[in-house]
């Protein structure tokens, strides 16, 4: 069996969403399964003096439609969020806790959020829409909206996200197969090829 | 006939190399002509605050490994220059005078000049490397010294970049398709359906 492959992604970034809804099956064609690893792209930008494409003058304007002509090329739905970017932390940390209990549902949850952004325009910066995305996969409300409150779970976060960034992921989303770095829905032609043959 | 498309570029990018080698056949399959537009991605950059993405930190040597490793995936020679990035000023002036008397000759020049760089790493920022460049495709050297140094030349220039920029180019390869604007050479299978199909 195929080591898995790595999967690097904000909550708030759209060619993050684009890749969670091909990155599984595109890893299963090769017999490879897939670690979901949410990060923060804030604290990237804090180290490397990047911002968000839409606050980059002449970038702005274009990264929408961007977005929104490579949705409906990869035939995704989409539909740029009233408030946009946000800070994904409260999803972040729901998912690492779940990702510790069942990694399966931990990425159908996460999964879930994303279109609860991208599509159905819900703020999941907000703890209650995170927990209310999270019901409908038959988590307890209570019982995560805790987790994101807690300090083991923060911590948790807060190591995951760092140890991302001194492994290099500065992007999301970010593919990572056998030790080789992807960044960009638009490469994932090339992680397929790299998991299907290698280097070339 | 379609509309001729357009495609800007900065000499310096090598992205910009990546689509200049396809995009002609690109667009010729769908019955379509290309004007070629170099641009000064330095200019671009004076407006927006943004820098080379090799000048990012952690973006820098992912810039390099991509750049080498896209160039294979699409069949292209590449081996990155020892000067990185350069000054496009002198092939831009040489460029946009010889388009004005040879347009199929000045594209022929810049791919030329694109190869000087990305393959043979010569340094394509000085004027006499352009116009041993030139001399291969029949353009005498003492000619073409002298139009770099015209000032019409360099206004002719100057009139171009700024009306790229004005135009939102910030980026290179940078294609508009009958006025839909696509950035990146990742972005020619999408500039591929648009002159197929147009819009999706």
């Amino acid at each position: 069996m195929a080591h898995p492959i790595e999967f690097y992604f904000d909550f708030s970034s759209p060619y993050g969403y684009l890749a969670g809804e091909k990155i599984n099956a595109l890893a299963a064609k090769q017999g490879r399964t897939v670690n979901w690893r949410p990060i923060l792209l804030g604290a990237v930008f804090k180290v490397n003096g990047q911002k968000p494409l839409t606050m980059i003058p002449m970038k702005d304007s274009y990264a929408v439609r961007d977005i929104v002509r490579s949705a409906r090329f990869m035939g995704l739905p989409i539909k740029m969020p009233s408030k946009f970017p946000i800070n994904g932390i409260a999803p972040t940390r729901a998912f690492y806790w779940l990702n510790e209990r069942n990694a399966t549902q931990a990425q159908q949850f996460a999964l879930a959020c994303f279109r609860a952004l991208f599509v159905d325009d819900q703020d999941i910066s907000k703890p209650e829409v995170v927990a209310a995305v999270a019901k409908t996969l038959g988590i307890a409300e209570g019982e995560i909206l805790d987790a994101m409150n807690s300090e083991a779970v923060k911590d948790t976060t807060r190591k995951a996200v760092d140890a991302a960034i001194a492994a290099g992921v500065f992007g999301s989303p970010y593919v990572v197969v056998d030790g080789e770095p992807f960044w960009g829905a638009d490469r994932l032609d090339q992680v397929a090829r790299w998991m299907e043959k290698g280097p070339w």
